[in-house]
């Protein structure tokens, strides 16, 4: 029996309440049941060197856990002098997954850093920032819309994401931190709003799968992205 | 005329939202008009070096602002490697002020570590975090005595902060990012419930001051002192 | 058509040349055509601390390219001071996949380090990594039968990776640095002999992958595995 | 009684012995009893970015102690990687007190780096640097003038530092180490030639103090600051 | 006795293997014994800042060990997040030898990186590093000479540099890692091909030495040093 | 013509002032011309970790210059965040040369530090550290043996450093920065007391040298080493 009498395939409540900072040009709190991000968009005029001179922009994110998000105090990474590995890996996919859905001509030459912040974490923060940053991501590019900073929306496509995992032999959908550290199998992914995939990572926590369960569990994340882009959708509307 | 036709000598409006994580042994909001601080008491059974074996406990504080608390967007501390200046001076000053009113005796050899997180800062971040700070202190020592780890309230009396400058010549109470930014002189006061001193910052910003002007801006910062232990004190009650 | 008249579906050359090193305990250098990592497996009498006193191993790999592997010459990772988020990322990939088959009751109380060194980098270097790494693995273990140390084969099934990719519309196997650079999806799987997986991480370059071209990639890959596993199975023969 | 048979509010004896170093711009080694501090200035064409092309000049302070500056010997801090929190602090105000009486228009576009290295501390070590490299600074300043680089001395008024603090209840000025360590509160003050203040940063270290307590110490602080200030203007004479 | 029966003045067998990378303009894997280090040389078209502008070249080194190239496992230096003071001192000594022999006018306003990289270790690393990565600087030196963008050889004269020291009183000839472990007295010589002396680095390791032993050892070194040269010679011939 | 009308062999004026710092178990000051070192010897009741239970004792060095130690102003190495090449390379070098005439058994499970911290350099800092340094170990030693805590004295015989170098064809005895600057050859020598050698250093700075050359120099060398014991001597007198 999941908590609160969930259902395998069901997501937790998920919220997504904009304009929670009064500085940046896109903003939004996303929670997944007791996981809380603040997800903030902001527009630097200028882009990587790389991207120098031709006309295209940027985005990228980066990802941080207040010391207490977590049910034991988490040491802070400017303590040990850099980013662990985790978050590494998770800001990379996150400015991964949001690039995937930017026509960068639109965008033309500058940057959107996507910085998602956990607040109180309770498993599934990776999918919840990358759900949440893509509202701060629509909400910055609609501010340069209307700044004539922009003309046309450089968001192609709604984008979100979610986990899915196997505990006990059983496919469940939007994992909280309890389900996830008995979970056999791992599995996060980021689609689009026309029913494709842009990341998918699977993790064998405890045994090698077979290729059936990972069909499941792919099944069940398709269906939580649709879910959660139908949430994102009635805030944001059609992305022009 | 000060924002929101506020008088020279009147506090921003404050709030003091307590129980804001569900981890941390005491939490609390704490806002000073648009300045914005999560701060997160959490309790450690151990001890730093210079305390082991001897019975009596330690109190420690970090600070940090998330990079978009900030009108422009603020690279974070761990990418250059370590905090700046600014804040080992401010964490050192949250820890030094509430160490004053702990009596380390009865809190036992433990640890309570005060984060204070800045969502949004609009000027006084680190004086509305010693006043916030405070509150998740007693809110932490209050679940220790609940839990019967401590026997007495380990907090001696009521502690708050705040900041004063002079500003074109007159003397302001709780500055704003945009006062404070003006101003000729700028002093932080920490204070205790029986009108005391535990902390006090002066510094000339544009022109060194006199005595007289430091005295005026002395009162200020104790009548605001005094108002935020009233409220304080409407949320927390004696201190026992 | 690909370089030196390829199939899409054909693995490039793949070598596996053990005992390339006279102090560690398991040692082979692997190349997957231009590719070319030496993994050497180190033993060590000791686990990290949250397995202390529990009996049961470990297993860990570090990850890092020689300046000139690729085509510019990377300075060295020491330079800037950290790891990079990419080396990161691949080093606790790599340490995953292995664990995913080891039986560390059957390991005993100390930690095997898997270090994998690419001395020239052609594409697939993590796949490479991974497919030579569980080689050193299985010849250190040989060994610490040999000595008596370790009673049982701790290493439970083969495993190894490759990368699949869609170039032009193409779903290919293998892929070099000249395909990799220019493909729309790129994925990396890594696989057992009992023929399931261990992980998946497929990630859109270009633009969004449909569930279709997923299960392409994926029946690539596994037969890859497999053809990779037929290799191992020549050099090292039946794991008891 | 106070070592050396010392008065309450009298100061240790204090040396100013200029040109101490053959290569720098300014130069002093200041003494307060057996805290020993060399304060060098050194003159750079150049300006922090914030400051380019305006044509105003910068003051800014480094301050470090030699290991065995102290009783017990200190790591050095390149061994950690970077400066700690007090270092920090201390050199964030020495700067800022000096900036507070120079004309940065005067100085032109030009820095002046005032390092200050304690050879040997026995209390005092940031009041007695700040007093030093005062007089360092004024060195510098002339020398510019000599070389017809600088027209008007920038240096506007005579500025020195004292610590006061309150032991076993008594007022005293120009703490030692000894008595620093037992002291109840702790006041380092920054004051000019013409009466006015700088900087006051007051600290209770044992327990909170009342405002007649902090007027006392401001009393005796201010009565020490001239006096040092009469010391630099027998070695300086007029600042034009 | 020594191992394999060499004798006291015999070098071990030395090999030079080039070409062994396919990006590097100039590789070579250099083989004393059982000591494998790979010496690539790569050309980047710009120079340290003090040299911008000046039509002249520089020549710089670095130097690492793979993690199990010793014995005992070392961590990386990455780990630790500089490079040790044995690193900085042996890269700095291969970059000042090869720089004796190279005219930077020939070479022109470019810098040649020589990354030596020890693959397995057994006494003697840096002074086969030296002796390897001369024959990789020759090497993109031809490469550049016959790209046309270097008009004559900027390499004047033949350079390797080889091990002596005392062992029970006994100067032995490119000492192994158990030699070297015994040696009394330990030095490394840099010579070049017309018979001078680049470098001599020679440390009592238990006991101070005598200027006869000195001598003794330096007799021994020029002759080992002669026979290196010869083996380069074979390789490359005259340079011109 | 040497600066001040030296003869190549002879030295600069050479000042060792004992007694300079009140806490250290040893301390002089050391002058060599215009170059000029604190050199503090600290003892601690503990050895690194290599030697601990075996009775035995260690020396080890730091050395730094303070930023204004040369003509130009050099920003200190804890802003960059650690020691470079040459720091390493220099105190490497001081702590090994002093090690060699120490009787670890004699000394005991303890460590004696000792730091050089240059406060004006002019050529020559490290073979004036060394010389100094040893003269700072000994006034510890006899300060252990006063106290009872050592019986033998520790230092075997007297050490002493120099420098010499080939300008404009000439050997010089003890080159200043000037002269430094030009050589061709560059060596730093340290000896004993009984006309040994300890360390032997020498670089061709602009072409290689001959052995002759390198003979001359040794020569001069041990000429200034024995004048350095003699002056080490008048102020140490004999070691027991």
């Amino acid at each position: 029996m999941r908590s609160g009498g969930r259902a395998p395939n069901a997501l937790r409540t998920v919220q997504l309440t904009p304009h929670v900072n009064k500085y940046a040009e896109g903003s939004v709190q996303v929670e997944f049941g007791d996981t809380r991000v603040i997800c903030l968009a902001s527009v630097e005029e200028k882009v990587p060197p790389f991207l120098k001179g031709k006309g295209t922009g940027w985005v990228t994110a980066e990802y941080a856990m207040l010391p207490r998000a977590t049910d034991q105090r988490t040491p802070r990474e400017v303590t040990r002098g850099n980013p662990s590995g985790r978050t590494h890996e998770i800001q990379r996919l996150i400015g991964r997954s949001l690039r995937a859905v930017v026509d960068f001509t639109k965008l033309g030459e500058r940057t959107i850093y996507l910085d998602c912040d956990v607040i109180q974490a309770d498993g599934g923060t990776r999918t919840a920032a990358i759900t949440g940053a893509f509202v701060a991501l629509v909400l910055a590019a609609r501010k340069l819309q209307a700044a004539g900073v922009v003309t046309d929306m450089p968001v192609k496509d709604y984008l979100a994401a979610v986990s899915v995992g196997t505990v006990n032999g059983t496919p469940l959908l939007d994992l909280d931190y309890n389900e996830d550290s008995k979970a056999e199998v791992d599995m996060n992914v980021v689609g689009t709003g026309d029913g494709r995939l842009v990341e998918v990572q699977g993790t064998a926590e405890q045994r090698p799968f077979s290729r059936e369960n990972m069909n499941a569990l792919l099944d069940l994340a398709m269906q939580g992205i649709r879910e959660l882009i139908t949430l994102q959708r009635q805030l944001l509307g059609l992305l022009e």
